[in-house]
C-alpha cells in the first residue's frame, strides 16, 4: 500500500459489495488478483468475520481498512481488522478520528492498480470524503451523496449548505456515467449514477435555499447508535472488539 | 422481446442488483441502452413502484418479467408490473405456474443485445431454472445456487439428490470465472462466482450423499410466507395486487 501517483490499468481489478442489515451500511471490497491485495471500505464490527473470511477464500491480503468518514450509525471493524490482519487503517484528517494514515484532499491511494482520489465532500461531518475510482469509473459516496437522497445534517458537525456545496461541486462533476456508491441504502438500492442523481435525487433536484429548507425540516429521530458509535469510532474501533470474537480467529 | 438464437454483444447493456429485505430477495434489471429495452427477474410484489420508478428513470420500457421459480418466500410482483407496463412473464414450463411464455430447458430468451440461456436446475422446485448470460459472463441461479449454500429442499417438490446433480451438472461445468447472482442471500453477500462455489460451498464440497444428509437435516422452521405466495405465484401474483396500489400508478 503506498500513497502515490497512480498507475492506470483496468487489469486484475475484483470489486464486492457488502451489505449490513442491521445499519443499512454498505461495504466494499476492492482487490487487484495480480498483486493479491485488497481494501475494505466502510467495514463494521459485526461483518468483520464475513468480510474477513471472504478476504482469505479470495486468496487477498487485506492491506487498508479505509473509512469514508467517522460513523455515527455503526460501529467501525476497522479496529478488530487491524487485529486480525496487521492492515493499516486510514481517514480523513478532518474526520478528528484516529488512524495509521490521514488523508487531504486530492490525496492519491494506490494498492497495486488500484487507484482512489480523495475528494473532500463535508456537510453530514466536516471530515466526510468520497473516493474516486476513475479507471473503474466509480465512487464511494459514503454519507454525503446517497441514492436518490443524502446524509442527514443535523448531528455532528452537519450543514446542509456546505453539504449540497460538496455534492455539486466535487460529485455532480465527476462524468455523468460515474457509478455512485454510497455508505447506506434503505431501500434496497445498490448503485446509482451520477447522472441519475443530478435528475432524479428529490433533494438535490431543488435549489439551496430549498435543500437547505428540506434537511432543516427532516425531523428525524436521535440516532440509535451514535452515544457507542462516535467514542468507538474516534479510535477507529480499536479499543471495541468484543473478547468473544477474538478467541475464534482463525475463519 | 423474442424467442430466438442470440447476438453476441457488450454493448448498451445496463445491469442493476435490487434487494428485498422482508424476504430477502434479489431483484435484477438488465437493460439494452440502446433498445431501451429491459427484463427483471424475479420481482417482488412489495417493491414494484420502486422498480418501475427504476426502469422509468432510466428510460427503459419493461417487456419481460422473468421468474427463476415458483417462489414460495414472497409474493411475484410479476402480475402487477404486467398491468403497469403490459409487459410480458415468463417461467420454466416444468414450474406448473401461469404465464405468457413457458420455457424449456436451453431455450434462449434475447431482448436486444440481452441474451439469457434457460438452464433447468431442479431440485429446490421442479421447475427451477437457472439464466445464464454468456456475454457477460453472469448466471442468474434463483434458489438453486446460494451463495455458500443453496435452496431448501424440504418443500413443494424438493429432492436434495436432484439438486446436487442440477448443480454440479449446469452450474459447475459454467466457466469458472462466471459471476453467481442468487435469488437470495441471509448475510449481506450480493454475489460469487461458480469457482468460489466449488471451492468453498460448504454443502457442495461434499459428496452427494454427505449433501443428501446435510440437506435432510436442515430442520428448517416451515416458511411463513408459503401458504400465501404459492397459490399467488401460481398465476404469477395476476390476482394478488392490493387495491390501493393501482389507485397510484403514476410514480
Amino acid at each position: 500500500m503506498a500513497l502515490k501517483t497512480c498507475v492506470n490499468s483496468k487489469n486484475h481489478f475484483i470489486f464486492r459489495q457488502l451489505f449490513d442489515s442491521l445499519s443499512c451500511t454498505y461495504t466494499y471490497l476492492l482487490g487487484d488478483l495480480n498483486k493479491k491485495e485488497c481494501i475494505l471500505i466502510d467495514p463494521v464490527l459485526e461483518q468483520v468475520k464475513r468480510d474477513f473470511s471472504l478476504v482469505n477464500e479470495l486468496g487477498l491480503k487485506l492491506c487498508l481498512a479505509l473509512n469514508t468518514h467517522m460513523h455515527a450509525d455503526h460501529i467501525t471493524g476497522t479496529g478488530y481488522l487491524k487485529k486480525l490482519t496487521g492492515c493499516k487503517s486510514a481517514i480523513s484528517k478532518a474526520s478528528g478520528a484516529q488512524a495509521d494514515i490521514y488523508l487531504e484532499d486530492e490525496e492519491q491511494i494506490s494498492l497495486g492498480n488500484i487507484c482512489l482520489k480523495v475528494l473532500s465532500t463535508p456537510g453530514h461531518t466536516n471530515g466526510c470524503v468520497s473516493y474516486y475510482c476513475k479507471d473503474q469509473h466509480i465512487v464511494f459516496t459514503g454519507d454525503a451523496l446517497l441514492i436518490r437522497g443524502c446524509g442527514r445534517t443535523d448531528f455532528q458537525e452537519g450543514d446542509p449548505a456546505i453539504l449540497y456545496k460538496s455534492i455539486y461541486s466535487r460529485l455532480f462533476t465527476l462524468p455523468p456515467e460515474t457509478v455512485v456508491y454510497p455508505a447506506h441504502d434503505y431501500r434496497g438500492m445498490m448503485s446509482s449514477t451520477i447522472s441519475e442523481e443530478m435528475k432524479y435525487n428529490p433533494r438535490l433536484t431543488k435549489s439551496l435555499e430549498k435543500f437547505v429548507d428540506i434537511m432543516n425540516n427532516l425531523n428525524l429521530g436521535y440516532p440509535k447508535q451514535i452515544d457507542k458509535a462516535l467514542p468507538a469510532n474516534r479510535s477507529c474501533g480499536l479499543h471495541y472488539i468484543p473478547k468473544e470474537n477474538l478467541q475464534n480467529t482463525v475463519l
